[in-house]
């Protein structure tokens, strides 16, 4: 088995940090995460005179600056997930060692610490390419149902990790709201388009795989190293216009109805982080099973990760009158994804396609199998049939402008410590 | 009309050049051309060593580094795709005053001639995105009777212009060769899929639209607009493994079929160099009208693109034997697109999506109305069922190991000086 699936030292649960907030129960960030993350300090100062964006590790709630700390000599995430595994692995043991409870490096980190609440974060990294997949089994099925009635799940979806390409440069980070998009649609019964902002707003919960090294053009990546090229995971929202969607995405996919926006968490889990949890991927005995090319012991022992997924809403009146967001549904990710992010590598490259550090792939919605565990509004609300009733007392079939979507997820497990993957939220604003 | 649409001093058909090979009747890049492109020496030096890359103007048989020359101060196109259109408009100018016959530049700027033989050439700038179309409604109505017999064009053809996200990092540039993917296939009979090299690996001859200034996420490219955000065009050679999309392209659309490589010429010619060429815009009597964003004066008056494409193959028995390569097809882009490249950019933008400058929009592959003017062999061979018979005998239904694919454009017409804008060619390799 790869070192890199198996805890080491950084994951003791006995591990402390000298910064008290890494040990309060339920952090998301204690020191057995350690997530990269890219972040300016607030201030007055904008445009040409802002301060600088630098690479950071969040550590309750800090952010390290990195490179000052002299753990890595650059601000580029870009440049860290390509170096390899090995020291990747080392980078962390370094990080781990300064930031426990009586570390030599305490009193020289300390003023390297801003407080998360002070700095604003951006994009992670650049994101070169951005792949979205459709490992979501349930929720190919039920959203198949809508779509097609005749034939929820194509034949193909048990064989091919089903992919296509998304959009790079509309991928925003937690708190860049947008515009509702406007554009084409057409209801079953006109006889033809209108025009106007979407009626049908939702969004998607899925997990985002950034890539860590690459492979050259012609080349292919193959399952059982295909772990090391992942540098890590964040949480994504791939935002969907239903109704823009259901009239252009015949014969080549959907379109518009996703490119005006994808938004992603600000902290990256790495890979290595991860180990404690990872969980096995499995088949039902009447399935086919993985072709040779997707198919090996260390994904079959491994291959799935163990995060928790939660979607809430904060209506604008929620806001208004001070309530918490509610939560549309809860889920396992490792119960929802048909494929592993090792799969989805492998079957990427498979045809020679190069992938470049930072390269992002969607894993796809991923719904439970039970309808609350469902990750989209079309889902919970029967294709828009049946409103759902938040707690306030307020109905929704779709977002409505001044909705705050947030996704949040994180790992627990028995003999491990707990990590979080922070949040990403975005606020949707009128046409 | 749009300064950038009429012809100007710099089109006149009695200027020459003191490049003596840009007067040569039918040289595709005379002075009333003058595309862009990225090139370096060649030479002995590779690696860290190797020359650094430079932008250039093409003019005969030569390239002229732009820089070195004054005309700009940078060797990134990206930078002056960014600029607006004014500039642009003065940057020719320069151009063509410095290169043309008496110029009094004559004797400073022939010093920064390289020959293009003497030059390799690069990707011409940075593609963030690549977006592909399907603008081509004989290709689509073509490919889609073998796909859906029942449904060949879908009920949304004729009012969205259809298009889906593509590989970015898998573009090359005229000579990239490559190898021929892998991946699983399925025939209708099998009862599973099966895994190997692709056996019907075929060509799409296709213009590319290269993006001007970009847009801010959330606001529109209205369509009157759209040709300032147009810097220029390449030729797209847009490489499909046919049995690989088969299997793999429902419902989300085509993608390892298509990422494995796709290739642009490295000549960009400016939307500037191609205003004599501008044709109508038309729609027939019986075909819906666009919906207003998709509709102007402008657009239909000059919205199309008359480029004759020529499609030629090498045969490794060919390039043994020294003949020279067979042309495959040849038609027009005007008749084939159905949507303008304003159109393209108006309808991308509409949701509020960002284009960026350098952004890639392909055009689909543009069939002519009648059997020789198909862009693809799935279409000259009717879906691989009737291989064609080339000039030496050979027979061919799709690509084989060592095949040479040349796409080839040009304008001419009564009154204008001819341009070209050069060719793409890769050769397959074996898988």
């Amino acid at each position: 088995m790869h070192s890199l699936l198996t805890p080491n030292a950084t994951h003791d649960t006995n591990l402390t940090s000298w910064v008290a907030s890494a040990n309060v129960p339920h952090a998301d960030f204690p020191i057995q995460n350690l997530p990269w993350g890219r972040y300016r300090p607030l201030g007055d100062r904008t445009g040409d005179d802002a301060p600088s964006w630098r690479l950071g590790v969040a550590i309750g709630d800090y952010i390290l600056d990195a490179r000052a700390a002299g753990v890595i000599d650059t601000d580029d995430l870009n440049t860290i997930m390509a170096l390899p595994v090995q020291q990747r692995l080392q980078i962390r043991q370094q990080l781990s060692d300064g930031l426990k409870t009586g570390s030599a490096q305490e009193k020289a980190w300390s003023k390297l610490l801003t407080a998360q609440s002070q700095a604003q974060m951006g994009l992670p990294c650049h994101i070169g390419d951005y792949t979205d997949f459709y490992t979501g089994i349930h929720h190919a099925t039920s959203v198949g149902k809508l779509f097609r009635p005749d034939q929820p799940l194509m034949p193909n979806y048990q064989w091919v990790p089903i992919g296509y390409h998304g959009r790079s440069s509309s991928i925003g980070v937690s708190g860049n709201n947008f515009k509702r998009p406007q554009g084409q649609t057409k209801t079953p019964d006109a006889p033809t388009p209108s025009f106007g902002p979407s009626k049908r707003l939702d969004y998607e919960l899925e997990l985002g795989f950034l890539v860590a090294q690459g492979n050259a053009q012609g080349s292919c990546i193959a399952l059982e190293q295909a772990e090391e090229h992942l540098f890590g995971v964040v949480l994504l929202n791939d935002w969907s216009a239903r109704d823009i969607q259901a009239w252009e995405y015949q014969p080549l996919g959907p379109f518009l109805a996703k490119n005006f926006a994808s938004t992603i968490s600000p902290w990256v889990i790495t890979n290595e982080a991860l180990a404690p949890f990872r969980s096995a991927f499995t088949r039902a005995p009447n399935d086919p099973q993985p072709l040779p090319y997707l198919d090996g012991q260390q994904n079959r022992e491994k291959g799935q990760l163990g995060i928790t997924l939660e979607v809430l809403l904060q209506t604008a009146q929620m806001a208004q009158n001070n309530e918490p967001p509610a939560r549309l549904s809860i889920g396992r990710a490792d119960q929802a994804a048909y494929w592993t992010a090792a799969q989805l590598i492998a079957h990427h490259t498979i045809n020679g396609c190069n992938l470049q550090p930072g390269d992002l792939l969607g894993s796809g919605t991923l719904s439970g199998a039970t309808p609350h565990e469902a990750g989209s509004l079309l889902e919970l609300t029967q294709g828009g049939k049946q409103p759902i009733t938040l707690l306030n007392g307020e109905l929704r079939t779709f977002l409505q402008d001044g909705d705050t979507l947030i996704l949040r997820g994180w790992c627990e497990r028995e003999g491990a410590a707990r990590i979080g993957l922070g949040q990403v939220q975005a606020t949707i604003l009128p046409a």
